[in-house]
């Protein structure tokens, strides 16, 4: 890519970004778009309706921009939780490391690069220039000049691991600060029990009863044993298809007796026959659903919530082996009751083993079927081979503006549409695994589509296809650094117009104008009809963090090989601090809370991408010839992981759980409060299954249920 | 090495160790040597003096051979403790399995090894056949015949899977079972706690005490802070040692006194100078002592000894993560009084790391320098290449006696004089690194001491020097596997004299016979001379478990590739077995209690063991072009695996803590014990630096304490 193509691509996306904000701003402003665009104030009932025109309203509009850059940390803390808070962070960490690496890379490097003479240009024409001879690429061989990116690299290690440190101990401060000005919530006082053993001639109810009321005389509170309700569920299912179906033919029926009158009987008696078939079907679903729960107490699961009267208790409930077998009595902290993934506990073991193996097979499978878009991609790139092939398009690939459109936006473009599609599997393969909680589950989930990413993006664009098959390569270290270092830099110019144009615009369109939503409702009706639907997002962590820890990827390893990229990477989190703190404000509304667990995640990433980009700076320098500082900076990675292990220690217990000190403290100002009890009420309640809950709903009104609410409509 | 040396060698060592039993048999019993091979009985008082001689009595006293193989287990369990017993079970464990290994191996291996005719060898002069002919490299290259061997190895690889499990699980009752009947233990109600936070205006020993009482009110029941003593211990050593010079000179000049008359008051004038000499030094030691003692408060070591008045609190505390900073107030299990090492705690961070490293590189040196002496062997083995260089010998070494002694006796015994040297480095540097406890030294220093023979002896034998040097070697699984199948075969015969004469007689009259004490006592004044010194030994299992599982390893990899070692792996642990139940009931007092930690190092090493064999299986198939058994063997190590994470899921949890209910019951069971408040008084004075004891002991005597012991002598 030459310089001239860059400019030309960073035009185009600046201006598509003015674009899109104006657009944004407009189509928020129109209270029928207030379900899509502020969904969660809809939700939560705090939207004001504001109908004036006119361009001034238009331009003061625009405060969406300002409000979202100056919330403060404690109404996002009060309004989203602990995880918006962290992923917030996230943003802010990345502005500071890539301001600090602008400055460097800009000022320092650069100038150095392009005064280098190894790839021989001319000097004269600075548009046609290859974006190259701004890399490392052009410092010649053996020159001293390379102790200057030498220290770069030690100096902007050292201040990463600093922000890091400082980044992890604030959160881990915060973390139990929002725990010391939490309500009681359920999970807290809440131990999930697994593997309970069968005793003859008592129920796992009876089990779990006796075995804690005699441990724990004076803390124990209540149990609910889980049950095997996939079939109940399967029944609930079917009875709420066939209610929504009768709600509507008879509404449809009295409608027609409004508007025919009394009179129009023959129409009437035509409706009805369906009428009474669907409440034949309900009479027998009732009875099924009746036999099926007489029969769910018989289908116990060794599992249950096992709740305490004190914070205390659970933890320690929860941390010591209870049992004599250490495979019996299993127990771990609770999730929250909204955060609880029901169908796992139905699974067997064998089941549950089977889909690991399963999601295996699928990861790898998807992996490779990934390459396709990402060597259609590369191939974009490469026009001549384009031409070779498609000779046909030839005359139209020689136009400038084509070539720069195909070669710099493009290809970022088809990688980034696939990309998006990718989230979605891979939460469902996590889902797979016997996780027990939806957080657990999207934590999962988000590691496997980082790693993805990492792979199929970086490494995949990175090696040719031969050496990616040589996986053996990686166990030679030497080998792989100097492979590193020849095939990385010169990856630079497309990573360039991956930023700006993946994202700067695509990912930001797409979340920006929540497009998933947009085209169903233009295909529903167009985009101004009043659609009643408001479109939350619970926690949308796992599709967003990732993508955004792969910019930071890019960033990290191309700081000292091609700081060019560094202004944009640093755009791109100043832009998305303001539009995703805006969607954190209006539209997510979270379900429930990790508690901060994805920091550890950004943190171990940022250690990888370090390592990794020590790995490629030992072969860059042994490639260049400089073996000295090769040699000097094998000491950093070893360094930087020692200083990971330290964090590990100093900080990662405070994501585990709480501490004795914080629990009793916590423990103590409740008995002082009067709403305690009423809580051990709800407590008791708390974590019962859905399709339980459900059941004695219908239980609770008398003789056919569904017939009688359905009357009533 | 051909059959008739095998012979040979069989014959010499089991003449060497009847031989050696008639002797001990005889030196036992000789009412002065008590103090050498009875010295247990001695210390306990349970020493019945018989003087009876004659041949009856010379026979009845082979009895101690019946007793040691009648002890039960219990008896085992009362008089020495958990750890003694899971030692024997070792010996059992390993007997079980080559019983069967030897019956498989013997029978059904070995003929279809003979049977081949890879090796052409003669047929028909027996005792000159070599070893060879009986293990897997005389079967025929792609010979169906190599599917029994797959089929043994499948089958021996699950026997012993099922003995490692059911052996785990005895033990793992046995350790509950034992801490039920167990008598309160002061480190059962005592945690360590570390990283005391500093506050300003408190000591440690304030903050402790504020910190516990505060959090568990309840259950705290005392602590002791641990100060730097090592300079005072320098001075209490400094004193003892004047102490008993000032004996020795005033019971000298008593002596002399007596003998002399009141009269000769010229001699005892002459020895009074020295006399005042030491009355100065001690003095002057005592000053010292006591100004030392008021600056040990100031000394205080951020750690401290906590004790509560449950187990079960003391396992709280030592589970959970006490305050908000995970790395302040860690906690661990503390260990026994008497098991505490010290000096650990004066060190400092930086001590403690520069020690870690040093050991590393220490135990690089040893391992290095230690080839010397395996070469040395191996060139014994290696007779032509001997002549070759010490030609002036080439007469000697052509008698055949001579060879066989050289073949087959000399390197074992080269090796194992070494190896003797190793145990006492390997304690020395354990105990540099940071280790609280003598138990978890002695640990250490057994895992290290097992990799170390497995290395040096078994791998350094194995591979030739230059093989040895090519580590990565390791890293390419597949030529890896087929060098350890073409190289291990052809050491079968030196591991076989390895097992009879190293395994048969120089282990066990090193043992037996208490060599280093035997050997002190004759450089003292003669075989039997009455010393009053009794040499009892207290935990030795770091010496002897790596080398019990080496024969292990020698069998289960020799198991079907040369099946004639097997027999002799068997009568070794038989011997063992008797030998030292023996060296346990009347010479081992244990000083501390493991509970048995060590099995699940001879479970690990069992599997490593395993595995080992799985690859050089698989090594062996694909040599022997049986490529299809070669690719079968492959899931086994996975499988072996799988079995192992297992049993750490079932059992490992039990050897590191105690679950909840047994806490808890316990407990409950102490309630209604009238000794316990006595037991909690003692409890709060268990924890004291021994240091610190002795100088409250000279405290508690008058002015110049010393001076006035003397005095009373």
């Amino acid at each position: 890519m030459i310089l001239s193509a860059l400019v030309t691509s960073v035009g185009i996306n600046t201006a598509l970004c003015f674009l899109f904000l104006i657009l944004y701003t407009i189509l928020r402003n129109r209270p029928s778009n207030a379900e899509l665009y502020l969904p969660r104030l809809v939700v939560e009932g705090n939207l004001r309706e504001e109908n004036a025109f006119g361009l001034r309203k238009c331009l003061s509009s625009f405060s969406w921009v300002k409000r979202a850059w100056e919330a403060t940390e404690a109404e996002l803390l009060e309004s989203s939780g602990l995880d918006a808070v962290v992923f917030m962070r996230i943003f802010v960490f990345e502005l500071r490391v890539f301001q600090f690496a602008t400055i460097i890379g800009i000022f320092i490097l650069l100038p150095f690069n392009y005064m280098g003479k190894q790839l021989d240009m001319d000097f004269t024409d600075l548009a046609n220039k290859s974006l190259e001879t701004f890399s490392i690429s052009n410092v010649d061989d053996g020159s001293n000049r390379l102790w200057i990116h030498f220290t770069a690299v030690y100096i902007f290690t050292a201040v990463v691991c600093y922000l890091l440190y400082s980044e992890y101990d604030d959160i881990a401060a915060l973390r139990i600060s929002s725990f010391y000005s939490s309500k009681p919530q359920p999970k807290q006082f809440t131990v999930l029990v697994r593997s309970i053993p069968v005793t003859s001639g008592k129920s796992f109810s009876d089990s779990v009863g006796s075995f804690f009321s005699e441990c724990y005389p004076s803390t124990y509170l209540s149990h609910s044993v889980i049950h095997r309700t996939d079939k109940l569920k399967r029944l609930i299912n079917k009875a709420d298809k066939v209610y929504k179906g009768l709600v509507h033919l008879k509404s449809e029926v009295s409608a027609q007796k409004i508007s025919n009158g009394d009179g129009c009987f023959g129409i009437f008696g035509q409706k009805s026959e369906p009428v009474d078939q669907y409440d034949k079907d309900v009479e027998d679903m009732e009875r099924n659903m009746s036999a099926e729960q007489l029969s769910i107490t018989r289908e116990a699961v060794p599992a249950a919530f096992v709740s305490f009267k004190s914070r205390f208790s659970a933890a320690i409930v929860s941390h010591l082996q209870q049992g004599v077998k250490p495979t019996d009595w299993q127990t771990e902290p609770a999730p929250d009751p909204q955060d609880v993934y029901w169908p796992f506990f139905s699974a067997s073991f064998i089941t549950r083993w089977m889909c690991n193996v399963i999601v295996v097979f699928a990861c790898l499978i998807i992996t490779i079927l990934f390459l396709v878009p990402v060597f259609i991609a590369q191939g974009l790139t490469n026009l001549t081979q384009l031409e070779t092939m498609l000779p046909f398009l030839s005359g139209i690939l020689r136009m400038k503006i084509v070539t720069q459109v195909v070669t710099g936006y493009l290809p970022s473009l088809i990688l980034e549409i696939f990309l998006v599609l990718v989230p979605p599997v891979m939460i469902v393969l996590s889902s797979m695994q016997g996780h027990v909680a939806l957080s657990q589950i999207e934590k999962s989930a988000c590691i496997k589509m980082l790693w993805f990413t990492i792979w199929n993006i970086f490494f995949a664009n990175v090696l040719s296809g031969s050496a990616l098959y040589r996986l053996g390569i990686i166990l030679e270290p030497k080998k792989f650094a100097e492979l590193l270092a020849v095939s990385v830099p010169g990856q630079a110019s497309f990573f360039i117009a991956y930023v700006v144009t993946s994202g700067w615009t695509v990912i930001f369109c797409i979340e920006l104008f929540r497009l998933k939503f947009l085209v169903f409702r233009i295909l529903k009706g167009g985009l101004c009809c009043c659609s009643n639907e408001v479109e939350v997002i619970s926690n949308p962590y796992h599709k967003l963090v990732p993508r955004i820890l792969f910019f930071s990827l890019l960033g990290i390893i191309y700081f000292f090989l091609a700081p060019l990229i560094l202004p944009f990477v640093m755009i791109f989190y100043g832009l998305g601090y303001i539009i995703y703190r805006n969607q954190l404000l209006n539209v997510y509304i979270p379900k429930y809370e990790t508690g901060g667990k994805f920091w550890p995640v950004v943190h171990d990433a940022t250690i990888v991408f370090l390592i990794l980009m020590h790995v490629i700076a030992i072969g860059v320098f042994a490639v260049k010839k400089v073996h000295f500082a090769s040699s000097l900076t094998i000491p950093l990675p070893i360094l930087t992981l020692l200083f990971n292990s330290y964090c590990q220690k100093r900080f990662l217990p405070s994501f585990k759980g709480y501490p004795a000190e914080c629990l009793i403290n916590k423990d103590r100002l409740d008995h002082n409060d009067p709403s305690i009890s009423s809580f051990y009420e709800r407590l008791a309640a708390a974590y019962e299954d859905p399709a339980m809950e459900a059941v004695r709903n219908y239980q609770a009104s008398e003789t056919t249920p569904l017939l009688r609410d359905v009357s009533v409509v």
